[in-house]
């Protein structure tokens, strides 16, 4: 069965790099593809100029909107939602609103997207904050989606509950894994563990059949496989994201000082580098996999502002898939099912 | 000059093995500080028994304090505090707390000791809640101050501030860094950034003349030396603690499996054992340094529950310099002074 035609449009003025390296996944997008067409929004003249250079002008799969502005990497989350309308990030959530195109990807400001995302898109019944979303790797090989990354920085029970549906849903519809573990993201000690909130949500989760909780899990464990979905305010997420890029970062340099130190590993360094790059790559997620924003009408990835030409390509994949799993009806109707299941 | 004398009790009964790394570790502190008395708190029969096997018996810088009762690390905060008044712990604290010795070091479980301590030294004036801070590395080179890595869950500004002024005390105390550079832990989006007490904080901080407050940090730059103190709450420190445990067991197992990989790798694994050993002791602070339970009348040095030898006797060292430096006298005149210069 051919896969049905989809249409998903792209931020191509955001990140670090821009269209260099937004157009060159793009065009890489569109072979492995061919169902998909892209809408690229941002500086018609520009991308018109580098399509033709490319050769990709008037390829019947690309099509290029126009937009006058662009969202910066220092722009403040509520001016760029007040006072660039007119900008590529805007236009692309713009299109999914109104059902032009089935999903947006941008390397843009993270803070300026979520704003307007939240905006432009409004939450699903049932949820009331998004979340952040992304696949970190584990030891044990499969993903572990941990979720929320950024987006919502005070949660309440009710909110780290839905979270912890919606990343079921993910781990089940992205992924493939049936009855995903979830846990929840704590610290140490037994008695004086979290916050009331977390003991909150983790009542709400154990008391909730459709949820296959499994309890606390401390962040030595974020990466041990113990979990597939591990659920955490916004602000504890991030920190915990960051400080994974710090660690790797550390470790790495020590591991190149302990190199440039050894004579005979100063012999082997052509051997050690790849793996080096490798880690890195690997370590640092965030770097790597774009991260879905969930919880809205409307499917929205984030890559990474630094995002090279593959880690945005990795991001219209994750596009891609999560608009052919239908993930934002499979979460509203888990959501509804679990409410119903409650009442 | 020569030293004056001090005198440290130690639990020797705490931790994952009590006496088989808490005994060598004393032994070796011996020679190690000639003007230190250690008072060994545990089980008398079986630590004579061991003293005599290892040939210390009777030495001159070591007495035994009998201990009948043992906290487990399974054992709740709540439950020890009100059954375990004769474990070791308890009375290593009560030692300090009767000015018999100048300070305590314990591997053993920290929920427990964290409440015991709170309750048997009280706090210093002008210091609400007590902060766990251990030094970790950096790129820089220089370690970098954390605090708070799990004893105070909930923080508001005043604590925070409080945690910054003790945070500054003890990385000049103790490493001797003038006018260290504070940070605050905080997430990356300018606007959505913190909760009200970080922003709080913040402002508190940047009031302070005495401090050097350098603003806000993010988890990817704890490790880059930006700052000498880090300050967070208790639970986002515990999270982003454990998560560095996490990251480095996930770095060591692709390497090593991208070493088992590679056939040439596998000839020179023998040169890249010895770096990941270094590396995994280096990246895991919270197993290899000691961390100091501060905020408190008296010093509390705490080692991993799965401390070596080596990490004990990592924890005594740092008590002694804890001791030698005067660190809580130090932390409350300067809190004293702040207090004033802020009236």
């Amino acid at each position: 069965m051919q896969p049905l035609r989809l249409k998903i449009a792209l931020d191509m003025m955001g990140g670090d790099h821009g269209p260099q390296s937004t157009l060159p996944a793009a065009i890489e997008a569109l072979c492995e593809f061919p169902h998909v067409d892209l809408v690229l929004c941002g500086d018609a003249e520009l991308l018109t100029t580098e399509l033709e250079q490319a050769g990709y002008l008037n390829h019947p799969q690309l099509s290029v909107q126009h937009a006058s502005q662009t969202v910066l990497m220092t722009d403040k989350p509520s001016v760029a939602l007040r006072n660039k309308r007119q900008s590529s990030m805007r236009i692309a959530l713009d299109l999914v609103e109104q059902n032009k195109v089935a999903a947006c990807v941008s390397a843009g400001n993270t803070g300026a997207l979520i704003a307007m995302a939240h905006f432009v898109l409004k939450m699903l019944n049932g949820v009331e904050r998004p979340a952040l979303i992304s696949s970190l790797p584990s030891t044990a090989g499969s993903p572990v989606f941990m979720l929320d990354l950024g987006a919502t920085v005070n949660c309440d029970s009710d909110t780290l509950f839905q979270f912890a549906v919606m990343g079921a849903v993910m781990a089940e519809e992205v992924e493939g894994i049936s009855r995903p573990k979830v846990a929840l993201l704590n610290m140490g000690e037994e008695e004086i563990k979290g916050s009331d909130q977390i003991k909150r949500t983790s009542l709400l989760l154990s008391e909730c059949a459709d949820i296959n909780y499994i309890g606390y899990i401390e962040g030595n464990d974020i990466f041990s496989g113990k979990a597939d979905v591990i659920v955490c305010d916004g602000f504890v997420g991030n920190v915990a994201l960051k400080t994974c890029e710090g660690v790797a970062k550390l470790i790495l340099k020590r591991l190149e000082t302990a190199l440039k130190n050894s004579m005979s590993a100063q012999l082997f360094g052509w051997l050690i580098k790849p793996f080096l790059k490798s880690m890195s790559l690997g370590v640092n997620p965030d770097q790597y996999n774009g991260a879905s924003l969930i919880g809205l009408r409307g499917i929205v990835v984030k890559s990474h502002g630094n995002a090279t030409k593959e880690a945005f390509l990795s991001a219209i994949r994750q596009a891609v898939r999560e608009v052919e799993r239908q993930v934002p009806v499979k979460i509203k109707d888990r959501l509804e099912h679990v409410l119903i299941d409650k009442a």
